[in-house]
């Protein structure tokens, strides 16, 4: 297993290259990444290319037996280019190009920039095609999609959907114009949403076709830079470090054409307090290895404190160095590349820690790090191993730009409803795929589909046949609001679930940060955000509410559907709940769980051919003694237990 | 009494249409308002009419017997007009065109907008004119003051000053602008206030004319549709459904040349858990009732759960929908027409719920509804008779708009202060108008005028000669403060008022949140926001602070002047303060009232010639036991009571 | 010792002139200050000067023998000037002119502008400048620092880049714009930081610069007006009002070329309830007497309740104006002036109350403060005496901009960090004065230097050679972070400091809000938002933690260094931990402290050649009792003694 790191000589004095090099290849680092913002260093002036220094660190590093992730450097095209090419610029939602503070500031579709982009791409690519050191390459740094509102990209939204529904007719009735009087008469009068109202006070139709819109446009850019690199390098494996942020891509679709995921890793610094508050990263990880389902790799991890556009946070606790990598190994990541060698002197980013501190010492988190490093060599026989689930949990990314747009309640939140079912599956020890919600559900004894609220046929139809064929489904509150172009389906809820759920919602309340309480199998559970009020229809009733003019009515259910079986959960509950709850299900549909152990500890494994690896990590930071299979444990802090047991 | 809907056909695929307007006949529905946000499915391009649908749909109505109200549907242009005419556009405070978001963006003085919008209407109304079932016109949708700044509007606004001053020392002098060089030398530099600074950081005097402004182009947009409709029916109702806003209009000008008020009617979903807290929507209905001094209509009443632009709210308790309506009536409402049959699929407002469900199922709020309608019919007896008031509460819009310019401390709002003497008026069974300041105060024992700030000589005038005829008049802490420029006047509070109030302030302490205590008849009182530190001047004092420098000063005085009483209250109190200190008022000038009975019990009348018809309405989520009148009461959450005494 | 008013005799009718007059001479009023926002009075028209009005007033005031003190009306310029010159007005963030609200929109650059303050600073300074009652000059009023964004700004700003770095590499270099691509290839590439991003999106060294360039920019300004002044009257004492706000200026570069400091005194009008919280001005008194290090004016003095731009605030409680007033005398304030004579009674600052209010009957407050015009004469004998400290906290203005520029911590802010020190100086009843961190510091026994960030060369080698001849010095958390560049110093911290302090920083955790504990003495103390774990390296542990992974290890230390000490401490803590180290400190190196007198009780001396007076204030809204000195003491709110001690 991997660990690297992510390295900016450009920041500082060559003085300090050989230093670091050697420092590195003694602490047991086996990867940088370079180049990510190097534009301006690498084409100073336009057309005046500048790369022996970068041959120079090559040449360094893979001296020292390092390998090399280079970057293409477009996320910061250099101030010469915005003052040559001012529609290199974006646009805001006011009409008019956005101020430059410190990055970002491209649009993807200026003919300029992209341009511009193709001879940077290409001089950069043809002159290491041939270095077998260079083992990827990173597209940009953290897209999001391309909210820009530039005539260009206008145009382009025209287009995109002039081409979805080629009659004006068709729009205006999926979108539902006359409310309103918002019909559109000419295409001429389609526009992005402009100004800064709240998202609410916009079409649903329009903002979901947007964000989709701006979300492909980044699909289209990771192509065309996909393509510049082919054209030298036919077969190398090429990336783009993803994050999850408000204006987010459709992960799925923009890893499809690239060959492997990354992600930058940055856990929870500050533990909570409170039992009810998660904190696990686990979700993440297991939300960026299901979009490939392969393993994967962490481009940045956490390695200090962060700060820089805030007030700074605290130091990571001792042991979450290692402990926060090795967890990203127990969950499919087979390379860790951390952000980043030595905290930054200059620039508005100098207080988001690295490794090595201002100071240049190593300290407490370097000795970290180098343990981290030999355990990661240690562990080498992992390496061609898989994660395997049994359970997957459906993410639907047009429900998620969907419920960004119209937030359905107070508290209610879509990625928040996958990781409470996903820390109760974690809970029961069951390892657990975050899959989209158009992937094969094939091997999976249990399906979970929160908040399905965006209904595309296709997936309807494949939920229905996994229920049938044996499957045990979970639907929940906001399944099935919505069709395609974001209009309600008139039915009852959840609406083309109906017939697999057997009951339905004859009505909804949305209780938002009120609680309120149910009782399942006599015990009581916190319930907040929504209650749909559900009759049962003949169906089992698992938990019935206990407030308010619904009292005694059901608030879950269970229906037998083919050979299969589907539940309905109406409402969002504590935590407890959905461990206990899920226990019962597995259990029911005899996949096993292990003993409930304290929260915060994590089990999860990884498999080849002769080999089970069982990781156990203390995901706390306190020292844990609990007993696993009669086996006696003893954990501190974010410690990572490793066995492996033969098949 | 009469139950309608609002209803939008061009939402709903026709096949809905006669199954609604059965389903609506059956109910018991009377009413239905059409059309409101019609114009770009009336007038799809610009002179393409489309009239057949609303033809169609008008004649299934009417075939059932049902009545219909049409909307001038000018509220939302459609987008060839906006694209056509960029002046119809409203200017925001930075002085470019508003961003389209979904509705309401015309100016209302845009030339081509108005020549759009006579045509529209020219078309409608001459289509209908002869149309009996056709009831009434209601003019656009829930007006607001005109606050767009394009070169019409800031013209226009100049013109306004011009006639108002004559001349620029006039206007100079008023506002006070030798305060920081602020003098107007030429016309040309006079504009409405540009730029987003706290209002606080604007001349008064300015802010005060320019929402005077505002208010008086929506009435003079008003009149030239009311123009447009008289030309061809000469003598049918015409209305605009109101409601409260920040930027609100004038409302007693606005409706001086309508021939009814109607009003959008949402009352409370979620019921406050503290006694402190007013919920009562008892405010508003004599507010509305108050405008005219007759009886009125509910446009949009509550149906559901609301939320768009935001969470969605709770839904209903069980028994709003009905007793809300009814409420309605208690207070003078004729005619309530629910917002909205159907809850839409599409659009923006998807989420406001009407009294069906997205499912088209009917259910439980459909069902309370229906009763409603049977409740309504079973009323018939009382749509002849008035409501009577024997105390008012004076309102005065300069004042509205001045302190939400200026707010005085923390804590205090106009609206609230008059909603907590009305609080105590209903809790004494005292039916109470809330009227214009200017209104005759004829026929009325008692009159309230909390916070009278700005001072219009009238005014002062009438109240004057009211305390001298023999009336009872209760002033607070901050009247006379203003006169009509928004400038202090130079006396000692209540200044204008101080002749009859005998007592004086001294000093004043804005105490915002602090909380302090004053004594009224050996009892205690909570106070906030505001000390008056009083000279008794001789005057009975009626209570005392009990803290601060000014511990043992006057908070409460009574004087006699001529054959009446003022009294001066000089503080901001908890609520049962006004209750105790009313109903000592209320016994004291021979006005009875009813016991004390449980917060949220609401006691009221309306006559006619004959009976006395008493409303009793138990505006609590709670089932509740009490007397009156030594009968025994037990009344089930929201429920209303009638009983008919014969005079 | 001299007690004036503001007074604005444009505001009112010239009916109330002469009695004003009257009645401030009866007061004991000495001082006047006029004309401060009198442009668009005394030029009404460009060119069209009249100057009747001031000369009848100033008339009126010197025949009741008081003195005079005229202000340049350059704040306000009037509206005529606005629109014939419209580059006159500042250009915001997004590259466009700002709205006129109500003041202070002009750009210190405008050649139009600067031309028309030259005039009328010439018409008004030639006029008066034989008048033998006029007794100094104020310049504009509260001056910030001038953020403008027009071509002329950014021009000068790019001036003063070039200026001060030769070449684009050299600045390149110090900002690091390799961070990101943001080096500068051109100099028409280098703007003034655009947009509305949050600061700590834009490069650390251009913030930085920007500042020092808006701060030097008012310092052109003032330098400006100021020859404009000295033309006429060469001699006459020149000031400006200055006052604490987020764009401030360099405080001590701006008053280097004036003749005396005079500032904006606002104290707190509502005293915090809980012993953490800090109140005193005392802390702004001793900051504005230590920038020339000389007695100061107050030209703004506390007269009332505070509001305008928001609800009012509470008035002033009894003895406040007395107090705070007298209090300025006892930091080295010789001539204090309130603001104002009378509340305003129309524009926006209308609820900005004086000492009469709008009723013009002089109360409460007015009695007040006739009783402090007495004192004020009572205490003519410390007229020539001067505030004498043996203790210093030295202020930073680069540090100042940096740390507002990058928030370090939640929790953490330079001034507040500066209070704490200041606060236990007090406590201890040692004169301290606050210095610019580039003064001499011969003379102090003790001298502390709070979070000294930015590190110049002369300061760091003033400290050492400071200790090194005996003094003692205390450093703390975030001291030598930084270079001039606002770059980060590649050592350990405290960098240039540590041969001193011996002891340095392994690490930091910056917990923000989390509250943890050290222990000094044996005595707990409370500390948050930063702690430096230090490495004692051989010198003293005074204090260590008691929590997290750095329990046990040194939070404060000290060090011998030639002949002096050096102190570190390493985090923030709670009031009471600063009182007793310095109480440690002080008595350490042989300054006498007083013994521990209740909160808010503060002891400070002036001293002339023959005596010592000593001030004892009650700054607290309690009755005091307590001892000093073997004399017992019972003061009541806000109430001060005087002793004079023959030396």
């Amino acid at each position: 297993m991997r660990i690297g790191v992510d390295y900016y000589p450009e920041q500082w004095n060559p003085q300090f290259w050989q230093e670091d090099a050697d420092r590195m290849a003694e602490t047991g680092v086996k990867v940088v990444r370079l180049a990510e913002f190097a534009w301006s260093v690498l084409e100073p002036r336009q057309d005046q290319f500048e790369f022996d220094w970068l041959d120079t660190i090559i040449r360094m590093f893979t001296e020292k037996g390092i390998q090399i992730v280079l970057c293409t450097p477009t996320n910061c095209p250099p101030l010469w280019l915005y003052e040559a090419y001012p529609d290199a610029v974006q646009t805001g939602t006011d009409g008019n190009p956005i101020a430059i503070g410190v990055r970002g500031h491209r649009c993807y579709r200026s003919p300029a920039f992209l341009q511009r982009m193709e001879i940077i791409i290409d001089q950069m690519v043809s002159r290491y095609k041939d270095n077998s050191h260079v083992i990827a390459w990173q597209i940009d740094n953290e897209l999001e999609a391309n909210f820009c509102r530039c005539p260009n990209c206008q145009e382009g939204f025209r287009n995109y959907l002039q081409e979805k529904y080629q009659t004006l007719e068709e729009m205006n009735r999926c979108y539902g114009n006359t409310v309103w009087s918002g019909s559109y008469s000419d295409w001429s009068q389609v526009k992005p949403p402009m100004g800064s109202y709240a998202k609410g006070w916009y079409n649903p139709g329009l903002m979901l076709d947007y964000h989709r819109f701006a979300a492909a446009d980044t699909e289209r850019f990771v192509q065309h830079q996909l393509a510049c690199i082919r054209k030298h390098c036919p077969d190398i494996p090429v990336t783009t470090n993803t994050w999850f942020c408000e204006n987010h891509v459709d992960f799925h679709k923009l890893f499809r054409s690239l060959d492997f995921v990354s992600y930058d890793n940055y856990p929870a610094l500050r533990l909570p307090q409170d039992a009810e508050s998660l904190h696990s990263h686990a979700f993440h990880l297991d939300f960026m290895r299901g979009i490939k389902r392969q393993n994967f790799w962490i481009m940045e991890q956490l390695s200090g404190g962060m700060g820089s556009w805030s007030p700074m946070s605290q130091t990571t606790s001792p042991g979450m160095i290692k402990g926060y990598a090795l967890q990203a190994f127990a969950h499919g990541a087979d390379t860790i590349v951390h952000f980043r060698w030595r905290t930054a002197v200059q620039g508005a980013e100098m207080f988001w820690h690295g490794l090595i501190d201002h100071s240049n010492i190593p300290g407490r988190r370097f000795e970290e790090f180098t343990e981290l490093c030999s355990q990661a060599e240690a562990l080498s026989d992992i390496a061609n191993s898989a994660y395997v689930s049994r359970a997957a949990i459906l993410y639907d990314t047009d429900t998620d730009f969907a419920l960004n747009i119209q937030p359905q309640t107070d508290g209610f939140h879509y990625l928040q409803q996958l990781k409470l079912w996903h820390d109760a599956c974690l809970h029961c020890g069951v390892n657990t795929d975050i899959i989209s919600a158009d992937a094969s559900l094939e091997g999976y004894s249990v399906v979970i589909a929160p908040a399905l609220y965006i209904t595309h046929p296709g997936t309807a139809e494949a939920l229905h046949a996994y229920v049938q064929g044996g499957g045990t489904l979970i639907l929940t509150l906001r399944s099935g609001v919505k069709d395609a172009c974001n209009s309600c389906i008139m039915d009852a809820l959840p609406t083309v679930y109906r017939d697999m759920t057997g009951a339905y919602a004859e009505e909804y309340n949305p209780i938002g940060w009120e609680q309120q309480y149910m009782e399942m199998d006599g015990k009581t559970y916190r319930i907040s955000q929504w209650c749909d009020i559900l009759r049962a229809n003949g169906t089992k009733v698992i938990a019935s509410y206990q407030d308010g003019f619904y009292a005694g009515k059901p608030a879950v259910t269970k229906n037998a559907y083919g050979k299969g079986y589907a539940y309905y959960v109406g409402t969002a509950a504590e935590r407890q709940f959905y461990q206990d709850f899920m226990r019962t299900v597995f259990t029911g549909c005899g996949t096993d769980c292990i003993e409930p152990l304290p929260l915060g500890i994590e089990v999860t494994t990884r498999e080849d051919e002769n080999t089970i690896f069982r990781f156990i990590f203390n995901n706390t930071d306190k020292t844990q003694h609990f007993s696993l299979n009669d086996k006696e444990y003893t954990m501190q802090p974010f410690e990572m237990a490793v066995e492996r047991i033969a098949k």
